[in-house]
């Protein structure tokens, strides 16, 4: 099967999973589970559960414990942005192309919305620790993972770090896009790992790769603001131009940013094939990674 | 000892759990950790913690495993008010006495705070699971409890409901008040008695003690608005009839009110005093609801 194939069918199943886990919209607080709803069945690329799943794989790893904690993964997303969205942050009305949750059921209630889906984040993935073959330490370590990462030490601290930076200077733009981008990508791969039963050293291995892959498709993004046409990428192109916003191909030209990301994202790839070594392989994995860095939109 | 200076050195004692497990403000994303403690510093009762240490003491807990919970519930019961006070929400200003944190840092950093208290509270509590005299089942169990009673399920729909309702009758009323006020208050005293060991029959009847606990304080509130003096309780009198907000005591009347409250209060106390027969026995724990429900402010 080629590429492109795979990739539509898993993600329909990880489009599956993740619906499997919604909450049904019903009783007096209805509106809220709606927001929910319909933040989360917006769309997107799931990347974040796709990777948690071929990262799982990756590590032998095939029982259903995994399925919440893609749920799961994708709604700490998608709360992410629907607070991002509100008038009190970035204040966008549209979000791929269609009204965001704010516009459609008012601040109140995207402000709810999104604490309902971090919440419910939770909920969900501990529904794995009641699946009879769970093992509770990787359960729990893989929580705390996923909580650490998404959190004031990993995606909130981002968020914050990028609200506060008028003009960050590159360690500080490297501390955001870390924070912000690539703490969601580690905490992905890494519960993959953990709940598959990698190692410490493995999953420090995993760690390090998703980090490099965070970074490296942030500044992809970076890039085909610069690079792309406005048919290609479906948004205005130059936009980060146009709000004045720091970015990497801003700081440090166009050609560095170019040379970095194929550093970073050359590395990780070998860093994940260092785990072939010990019979850890996961070819849709590594096409998956190549197909994010290398992407046109 | 008397019941107001064991109360006293308890808060204390409570209180240096809590703080303990604030965040240290420093990096880049100090501004989100300084307007999360700001906002649990703020004071307050610190009920929850304390009915979570004290049923937990009920059925005999005597470990540390409980304190990441207790500072985990606080930080909940701290991010719902931190978002309620939103100019998007109830747009308030002061909360005893201090700015609220939307005043003080802002909107989009008090967004971020509530958000970032609310995965903090998670991250906390799963410190406890590493701790070595953890028993992982049981604090799994904890954590599954603690969730769904913040969740929409619990509190998140009660506050969905409290702003959706315009004039509720009294069974939305009653559905608002299990949801946004009892569900913490089952959580806190679940968690306690989940944590020590007790059975799942011993669970419900916390469970059910709690909820009208939860229910009876709630009505109590909505009587004092009515009762009690500016001096006493320190906001306005008679706020509810003022904002034309339905109460307990507008839909059914002071008397009657009155009446409920004290049935529920007595009942649970009842509830919780049958657990004598098998040994379980917490004086002080008694006498803190007694005094929750008879307070005058």
């Amino acid at each position: 099967m080629n590429f492109d194939r795979e990739l539509l069918e898993k993600g329909k199943e990880v489009e599956s999973v993740i619906v499997s886990f919604l909450p049904k919209e019903e009783g007096w607080a209805k509106t809220v589970l709606e927001a929910m709803n319909y933040s989360v069945c917006a769309g997107g690329k799931r990347l974040r559960p796709m990777l948690m799943a071929e990262t799982y794989k990756l590590f032998g790893g095939k029982d259903k414990v995994i399925e919440p904690f893609m749920a799961a993964i994708e709604m700490i997303h998608t709360y992410s942005l629907v607070h991002d969205d509100l008038p009190a942050m970035d204040n966008d009305e549209y979000r791929r192309g269609r009204k965001t949750t704010w516009v459609m059921y008012g601040d109140a209630m995207a402000i709810l919305a999104g604490d309902g889906l971090l919440n419910y984040a939770f909920e969900t993935a501990l529904k794995s620790f009641e699946m009879p073959q769970t093992d509770l330490e990787r359960a729990a370590k893989a929580l705390s993972i996923l909580a650490k990462k998404a959190g004031i030490y990993g995606m909130i601290g981002g968020q914050t770090a990028d609200i506060e930076a008028q003009n960050p200077e590159i360690r500080q733009l490297l501390y955001i896009y870390e924070h912000k981008t690539a703490a969601l990508i580690q905490a992905a791969m890494m519960v993959g790992a953990v709940l598959a039963g990698a190692n410490d050293d493995q999953v420090k291995i995993v760690e390090q790769a998703a980090f490099e892959i965070g970074i490296a498709f942030q500044i992809q993004d970076d890039i085909l603001d610069v690079t792309s046409t406005l048919e290609t990428l479906g948004k205005p192109i130059g936009s980060d131009e146009k709000n004045q916003k720091t970015t990497y191909v801003t700081l440090q030209g166009l050609e560095k940013a170019s040379c970095e990301q194929k550093k970073l994202s050359n590395h990780a790839i070998e860093l994940l094939e260092s785990l072939q070594e010990n019979g850890f392989e996961n070819v849709f994995l590594i096409e998956l990674i190549r197909s994010l860095i290398t992407r046109i939109k």
